[in-house]
Order: structure tokens, then C-alpha cells, then sequence
């Protein structure tokens, strides 16, 4: 078997120039919401040639849009196809589906970036561009994981299950509309960005927006109105000690090294249309962390209340009271007990792979995992190569070794829970 | 004589009805900027029945927009054009602008009116809609107040020249634009919003531009970026400080009932794409109040100095700092000496048509009559039937009474100083 398996670490050694290309092709196309049919062509592609039977299809229909957890801030999925692979084991064998998201956040302010945000440039062994650590560098180290047993010729006794989904990066449509089509599995592994930490608990989040009301007034003699802005601030800071107030009970060991476990972001501010009036109006969007531990209806409720009584701190809101609205982008929080098949499997070839042990954590963001876990039936856990701190940032990028590696690890681990015999 | 000023203010008792109708007129053309053309048709169609000679022309040419006092957030004026008229007297008498702009600021949150925003709607004795107090009810106060001399056969010695301008709100090119073609006189009446006080002072005001820097990350691991909207609020909260530090300044007893004689008014502010990242850059848009006593240079190095010197209070700033930029808008600040017979006039037939003493006081905001005084040699005072708290503001009106109180001061004031001989 350790023969088998140096086969499959030497094959993907020798695959690093093939990877950094494939990776390189994935991060040129520029697949924000909308424009993701480019990069799931190649996807398609790839999965056809190592034998895969390729399902593409543009998500839709009232099972999809009507489902309790189906959330999107878009009407139509036309020209925005997800791709799954099937490839079918011996039989008997535990399946996995093999979960990456091709959609990008967009890339911010153009002057942030040293280079074209699509560039794909390789330097000192990276590859940068928007996406390239969250998460194209993750299923490119999938699709070599792959390729490796396959021309490795090794043999699995359970299926393979490959999602290539859109719509991660606003709520996990994507997913939800391939476990409504049935591709669940035994088990999931979704390569996004953890440093090569293995997340089995992952945190769930969703967007809000608020409206915050001031009283317009000629800007000279602005102590006659009410600056929306002003009270946006106060809000934006009574908001920090909500978060605070939420950390402070989380006591999961998985979480010790994060600085806040589930934060609450605030992404958007917008207000006022003119520079001599006193603004009346501010809009604020952001995204509200939401630990395993708790239901996104006590999670929602404890933001309303919150909000509900600053009226206590300041008079202004009883008459004014902040609107809130929950909007377009949700993901479950998910969690895999400790004593996991496929968490066991992930542990023991990383040492093998790498020689270190292996980092548990749990996952500072939502992933398509809390879909999976407790809509799909598919425990779900979280390892890639990318790195948190490059995902949604300019000048982001991958180290091309990290890809290896995790592949490495992830074809292993392949190898390890595929050939174990399903249980009952 | 006070046989003929008791016909005058008769005759505009009796206009009440009329006054009210071509007040309706005016509000209910929507003159937001690019918008003037439809009530600059009326007003001059008005000029013309009383006897004026009428310039209507689009302001445009280099000795314009070359000017050191030209500024315009657009780059032409077609569409949108000024309109003077000018009686000449019989001779020797003191001449006289009477200046009011016909632009309005927009209606913002259309939700916040309890009425449609270019109604015109009559309740209560007051006409509502965007611009009634600012300042189209001023606009008719000077017109019934020629049209009470025309009617009662008033004799004049100096001329009158009636400025209908565009671009008040966004800086006084229409104003300038008037000077230019030497459309000037040995003294201008305005009336801006006062609430029938009189302002021989007026504060300047220039709009600004500041960006805020952040870094960005992904909104898991947002301790990983720096938030722009927090960098924002605290520089909100220093330009406070700064406006504290500036009022302080100020002794000047005219200003003595003004809460912030020259206030720093935040108007926008815009940031971030995507609820799910950290905002790395911030805009904000304000107008910031110069005093008479100060220069527009002064004004602006203090305002630069003290943005640069925040890098002392967070070291954020050193490597990221703000930039600021002076745009789209300038009112100069302007003064006329307590001594100016203009000044007198209007005290005196305000005691006169009111019984009541003149309030004196310092205007809260820039009006054109700093253009005027300083590049028009016009010394310029501010007087007028509109109230500045309800300038830009929703569910904006104006008392129709005052209007008619306001057109017979005006009337009075320009038969006292039309008739006197000119200084030399």
C-alpha cells in the first residue's frame, strides 16, 4: 500500500508545471456572480477527460427557489451553469463528494491591485489573481488528487462525487441546487481556503442590512437636523459590543486561536446625496457570524433585539428605530463529531504527507459545508491550501506548493476513506 | 411720500392671491440643476410685463470658466440659462441688484414628504414643495414688490437690475456669469431664507472631498483588514473637534444667536461593494464654513494641516493618508460694513412695514452675495421670507404671509434707496 501511495506523491511532484497552468487558465477567467460560465467549461472539460460522467446544468425550478434554505440575491441562474462529476468505485466502498465553488468576490479597488486581477501571474512559486486562494488553487489541487489515482490506475471501491458550484460566495445556492439533484455522498470535503488546517466545525453566517434615519437640514445650519451619518456611527460602535458580547461565550477549544470566532462585518456604508445637506438616510450591509452552537433563528433574533433596545441609549431611536432586513446571502453554520471517519483519514495522511501533525480548527467563515452537513446528509469538513487572510483581498494569490501538497493529502485521503467498507 | 409707500403696501395686500398662484408656478417646476430652463421662461415672461429689458443667455466662454472665482461641478450650461433684467431709472439715483437663484438642491427620500415634492400644495396658509423657501419664495417677494411700484406709477431715480440665476447650490456660476456681463449696481439685495432677519455678513463655504483608506479582507477574519468605516468615524469624529476649535474663534456679536456659525456639514459618504469583505476605501463629501473674517486659502490650509496631523493621534494615517480634495462648490464669505446705507434702507421699512425692530445677524451659509460683494464690487445684503430650517429639508414650505411681508420691506427699501442721489 505505502508503495501505491509514494506512486501517487511522486505523480503529483511531477505535475507542478501542469498544475500551475490549470490553475493559471482558472484564475484568468473572471468568474464573479454571473460570469461563471467560462471557468466551468474547463472544469467540465477536465472532469470529462479523467473519466468522469459530467453533468452541467443551469439551477432552477421551485424545488431549488422554494426550498427553506435556498437563498440568492439573484432571480435566474441563466448563463451561471454548476458542473457535477460522478465517477462510480468497485462498489461497497464509502462515497465522497469532493465540493469547490467557482465564483469570486469582486475585486475591490483596481489602484489596491500591483497587477491585472486577473493575471494569473506566477511569481517567487505563486500564482496571483482573484480567486487563486479562495478558492480555484483548492479544486485544482482536487482535480491533481484526482488525476493522480487515476493515472496512478488505483482503484476505489466507493464513488467520487466532484461539485464545481457557483453562488458559494452568496449563500450556497449552487450546492443545495446539486444535493436537490441527489449528489450527496458519505462524506464531503471542501478544499476552501484553511492554511492547510482541517476545519470540521464551520462557522454560519448571513447578510443584513440596516437603515439608519437622521433628519435632513441645510449643511449650515446642520445643529437643525440629525446626521444619519453620526447615528450610523453609534451604531456601527454598539455593534462591536454585541460581537464582543457573542465571542465572550464561546468557549469551543476549536476556536482558542481565533482572535473573534464570529465576527459581525460590516462591508457596505452608504448616504446622503449631497454635500450641503445633513444626511437622513444611511444604509449599512453586512455579514453576522453564526456559531455551530447556535440556530440562525436565535442568532437573528438576539441581532433584532439588540438593535430594538438602543432606544434605551439614545432617545432618537424610539421615534426612529433602525430598520432591518435579512437579505440575499445565508450559509448554516456545520459541525462533524471529533471522532469522524473521514476527519481520522484527513489527520493521518496530512502527518503522512507532510510529517507534522495536523492542526484542528474551527472555520472562521460559512461554507457550502452547513449546506452539505445538515441539508445534504454529507458531513462535511473543511481543508485547502489557501489562506484566509488572501481570500476577498487584493494582490491576492496561492503558493503553487501548497497546492501540491494538499493535493497530495486529499489523494491519500481518497485512497484511505474509499476503500473503507460503507457502514450500516 | 407716506401716502405713496401706504398705496404700495396696499396694492400687495391685495396681490395675496396672485402672489400665492406665481409662487404655486415656480415650485412646481422641478429646477434641480440642469433642470432651470422651464421656470427661467416664467421669470422672464414676468421681467418682460413689468417693463424690463430681458437677457436671457446660456452662461458659457473662457471668461467664465477661466475665472479664479469660477467653479461648477458640470462641464457646460447648455439647457440651463441665466436670465437678467434691467429698468433703468431716471437718472442719479443709487442702483440696485435683486438676486435669487432659481436652482434647488433634490428632494431626497421621497418617503420623508408627506405630499409630491413639486406640489405646490396650499394648506394652512403656507405653499409646500422643494425650493418654496429656498428660495423661490423670495424670488416672488422681489417680483410682487416691483410689480406693487409698477402698478402704484412709483417714480425711480437708480436703476434695477433683476438677477434669475442658476448654480447657487453648487457654487454661484450663474451669479458670476451675470457679473461678467457687468450686470452689477452700488449695492444687491438677496433674499435667501433669513426668516426676515437681516444679513449683512455671510459665511462662505466650499465643498470637499475626503478618501479614507482601509485594507481589505474577508469579512470571516476581519481582524485580518482594517475597516474603512471605523477609520471614517473617527475622522468624522475629529472634524468635530476642528469645527469646536473654529467656532471657538468666532466673537463676532452678529453671530452671537448661532449655535455653529461655520459648521462642517458631512453630505455622503460611500463605501465597500460586498457585505462579506472589509471595506478598504471610504469617500466622504462635505461643505465646509468659512468665515467672513478668514480667506478661502486660510480656511482650506487649516482643514489640510489638521487631517495630516491625525497621523500623530493614529499611526494608521502615516502610511495611509487622507486625501483631500476641494470640489465642485465655493461660496466666498462676504461683509458689508454696518454704516452701508443699504443696511439703513432696509432697517428702517422693515420698522416701518412691521412695527417691529430689525433682527440683525450673521448668515449660517453662503449665499452668491460673496461673489457679488467681492468679484461684483456689489456690496451685497441678505433678506429674505424663507426660514434656513426648512431649506433642504423634506416637507419644505413656506408662510405666505411672510411673502407678502417681505415684498413690501423689499418694495419701501427700493423706493428709499433708488431715490437717493449716488455717491461718488
Amino acid at each position: 500500500m505505502n508503495h501505491k501511495k509514494e506512486e501517487v506523491l511522486s505523480w503529483i511532484d511531477h505535475a507542478k508545471q501542469e498544475g500551475t497552468i490549470l490553475l493559471q487558465q482558472f484564475v484568468r477567467e473572471p468568474s464573479t456572480q454571473m460570469n461563471e460560465a467560462g471557468i466551468q467549461s474547463l472544469v467540465a472539460k477536465k472532469l470529462d477527460s479523467l473519466g468522469f460522467s459530467v453533468d452541467v446544468w443551469e439551477p432552477g425550478g421551485e424545488e431549488l427557489t422554494k426550498h427553506q434554505a435556498f437563498i440568492s440575491p439573484r432571480e435566474s441562474f441563466t448563463g451561471s451553469p454548476n458542473v457535477v462529476g460522478v465517477k462510480k468505485g468497485n462498489g461497497n466502498g464509502r462515497s465522497l463528494v469532493l465540493n469547490g465553488h467557482v465564483d469570486v468576490v469582486p475585486e475591490g479597488d483596481p489602484r489596491d491591485w500591483d497587477m491585472d486581477p486577473y493575471s494569473g501571474e506566477v511569481k517567487d512559486g505563486r500564482v496571483y489573481g482573484r480567486g487563486a486562494t479562495d478558492m480555484k488553487g483548492g479544486n485544482v489541487a482536487m482535480l491533481l488528487a484526482i488525476e493522480s489515482l487515476v493515472r496512478c490506475k488505483i482503484e476505489l471501491d466507493g464513488d467520487l462525487v466532484f461539485h464545481s458550484v457557483i453562488e458559494e460566495e452568496s449563500g450556497g445556492a449552487g450546492t443545495l441546487a446539486a444535493i436537490l439533484k441527489g449528489y450527496t455522498a458519505d462524506a464531503a470535503l471542501i478544499p476552501e481556503p484553511t492554511n492547510m488546517k482541517i476545519f470540521p466545525k464551520q462557522q454560519g453566517s448571513m447578510w443584513f442590512r440596516l437603515l439608519v434615519k437622521g433628519k435632513a437640514a441645510h449643511g449650515g445650519t446642520r445643529y437643525a437636523g440629525v446626521c444619519a451619518i453620526e447615528k450610523a456611527a453609534f451604531v456601527l460602535k454598539e455593534i462591536r459590543k454585541l460581537e464582543k458580547n457573542r465571542n465572550d461565550r464561546i468557549n469551543d477549544p476549536l476556536y482558542k486561536d481565533i482572535p473573534i470566532p464570529i465576527p459581525i462585518n460590516v462591508g457596505v456604508i452608504e448616504g446622503g446625496d449631497w454635500p450641503s445637506s445633513v444626511v437622513d438616510l444611511v444604509k449599512i450591509e453586512g455579514r453576522y457570524g453564526i456559531s455551530p452552537e447556535e440556530s440562525v433563528e436565535q442568532a437573528q433574533a438576539e441581532f433584532e433585539t439588540y438593535l430594538r433596545l438602543l432606544s434605551e441609549k439614545d432617545e432618537w431611536f424610539k421615534d426612529h428605530p433602525i430598520e432591518i432586513e435579512w437579505f440575499g446571502a445565508r450559509w448554516l453554520p456545520g459541525a462533524v463529531h471529533e471522532e469522524h471517519g473521514l476527519l481520522k483519514s484527513l489527520k493521518k495522511e496530512f502527518e503522512y504527507v507532510t510529517g507534522r501533525q495536523a492542526k484542528v480548527e474551527a472555520s472562521p467563515w460559512g461554507t457550502d459545508g452547513g449546506l452539505l452537513t445538515n441539508i445534504g446528509h454529507t458531513p462535511s469538513v473543511v481543508f485547502g491550501p489557501g489562506v484566509t487572510q488572501m481570500a476577498h483581498f487584493s494582490n491576492e494569490y496561492i503558493e503553487v506548493d501548497r497546492v501540491l501538497e494538499c493535493a497530495k493529502v486529499i489523494a491519500l485521503t481518497i485512497m484511505d476513506w474509499c476503500n473503507q467498507p460503507k457502514e450500516d
